[in-house]
């Protein structure tokens, strides 16, 4: 079992990561001052909550706790006010109180939903998180908590940090195959962030990773963690710095916002936005080796590094407008500089932009 | 003018307290580094908006600003996530952006849901306050903004202090007479809480507050804002002192949602929580007379003090149970042991209460 402490002053919190952690929920909980006075709020989705619901609440009835549970449909729609809302009747319904503590116990959609209840259930309970994706280590690390609105994801939200993350490698081995993939590709966007030898590392381990090799991908998510909470703990409320954890996210969140939630996961989003931000580093001046290499690598992984063609031009365009990080009327991109080291840009043109996503549509 | 400062850290901010300060908002924005290249979102309500938008913007507008406006219908209806996402339709068809604000014009209900837009929109934006009742001098220190669930008043929100709040006393003079006492009877709240003298004030000037004299009301907006700040840079985020704030709330909000948000209005249901208060510290040994004062002063004011005969005794206990000033099984009651002083008071029993209620509808 490793630990990782994200050091956020009075917010710090640690995120445990090991092979059958979820036996000790209870006494993780209790170890974290989360009494059993207060009932508990256990968040899951419906593909989750069929592996693991009722173990997590049998393992946490059997420590003392009440546990009240809600389950919302799986996928991005239900990150939704409607479904915040339906959870909140189910916590007012169950008695939770101030001291109460929310669980979340899923992958991005469920922390991110069941975060922003925590953040705003009686104005901020106790959160805890269980992500059972690999992609959902990066949404535990950092706070960010949101449901979408219809014109642009993750726009509703707040910055309510967890007491502690509960990384159970063994509920990753039933992931399928896509989703292992896609997670492995906001796992490797860590190491082009600020670690070169990670990125070697995830080049080198690219098979073991895939086959969901216990060892590796220990080593991986404790890295790929720790870069995220290198960054936050430095810029908590992304004033600055956290702006580089968005490295193909302007191009990425605007092919999943106009593909509908679905069409595309969101590490293969984020693979192709990563391999738009290297070609308009390309267009800045600097090697075109970045994207060459930021290809290979991604397409190792089985990943997408192409815009599918029938995706309108105008509507990337569009929604990349309506993104948070458009800001003044300023196009901000998060632009790689080598493998291993970004830089936040805002003199890219909307021009560079277009003609890379038309680029990125037409070729092989 | 007066102004009062919110001492809070970083987040500290200044109240301005004075006639026809709305003539300076926009240099007022200015001052507070509010620039005018990201557009400013202005919430207010269907009464309010008659009297007062069409100025505000224009006065907005001439100082360079870009301003969307959002105009949701009067009353506690509006405080609900439904209404919180039409409102975000709008910042995000105005192209709100990080450095973008949203301004409340408006009472408490435009406050606090205007407040939590600010919270969530984007993970937070600035917020700027004007309230335009005597009431919302209350919600308007303190950062505690919300929305309401069906279940429960209050219990979807955040802590979100403002740059600044501007209080003009102008925009006092077209208030209905019946918003005037209920919004007297929080300002006295203050005085109870904490300020034997500012009781003192307000039961000598009570006809003068009545008449919405300007020098009374700007000096007591000025005292109540004062004590309410006070209490709030001690304990920001509600761990202890700052629940003296609820003299009143708990029976107050129990009234109110068995009233169904409407027939009391909020200041109402709190004079009538505040002889509730005062008549559960008798139990507790104090003296009687605490009790006879609150209510004397408060009927000077035109003020309920008694239960409506026809309410429900365990609608009203069962809505208590739902509050969350009910923590872990136990009730906590702010009570009065002098006139001017409060303790927070955990050892009230249900059937004290129940009584108390019970006879607060049978007397005259």
């Amino acid at each position: 079992m490793k630990e990782l402490k994200v050091e956020l002053g009075e917010r710090s919190y640690p995120i445990y990561v090991g092979d059958g952690l979820l036996n000790d929920i209870a006494t993780t909980l209790a170890k974290h001052k989360i009494g059993t006075k207060s009932p508990l709020l256990l968040v899951s989705d419906t593909n989750i909550a069929k592996l693991y619901l009722e173990q997590v609440k049998s393992l946490l009835e059997a420590g003392g706790y009440r546990v009240a549970t809600a389950v919302v449909a799986a996928g991005e729609k239900s990150k939704s006010l409607a479904v915040m809302e339906d959870i909140i009747t189910v916590a007012l319904e169950a008695g939770l109180d101030r001291n109460s503590a929310v669980i979340a116990l899923g992958g991005g959609v469920v922390g991110d939903l069941a975060g922003f209840v925590a953040a705003s259930y009686m104005r901020g309970v106790r959160f805890v998180q269980i992500p059972t994706t690999i992609l959902a280590h990066d949404s535990s690390v950092g706070g960010k908590v949101a449901v979408n609105h219809k014109l642009a994801k993750n726009v509703i939200g707040a910055f309510h940090q967890p007491e502690f993350v509960l990384y159970d490698i063994a509920t990753l081995k039933s992931l399928p195959e896509r989703e292992v993939r896609a997670g492995l590709s906001e796992l490797v966007k860590e190491g082009f962030i600020l670690d070169r030898g990670f990125v070697e590392y995830c080049d080198a381990n690219a098979e073991r990773l895939l086959a969901l090799d216990s060892e590796a991908l220990e080593h991986a998510l404790y890295i790929g963690c720790g870069v995220k909470a290198k960054v936050v703990s430095e810029d908590e409320k992304e004033g600055g710095l956290r702006a580089i954890l968005n490295l193909g996210h302007t191009i990425g969140h605007a092919l999943e916002a106009v593909a509908g939630y679905g069409e595309l996961l969101h590490g293969e989003a984020i693979a192709i936005g990563m391999v738009g931000a290297a070609r308009l580093s390309e267009k800045l001046g600097n090697p075109g080796s970045i994207a060459v290499e930021t290809e290979r690598i991604l397409r190792k992984f089985g990943l997408p590094v192409r815009i599918p063609a029938h995706m309108d031009t105008d509507a990337i365009m569009s929604a990349m407008m309506h993104d948070k990080k458009f800001l003044e009327g300023t196009m901000v991109f998060i632009i790689p500089t080598e493998i291993g080291k970004v830089e936040i840009n805002k003199t890219v043109s909307i021009e560079s932009v277009r003609e890379v996503v038309e680029r990125l549509k037409r070729e092989d």
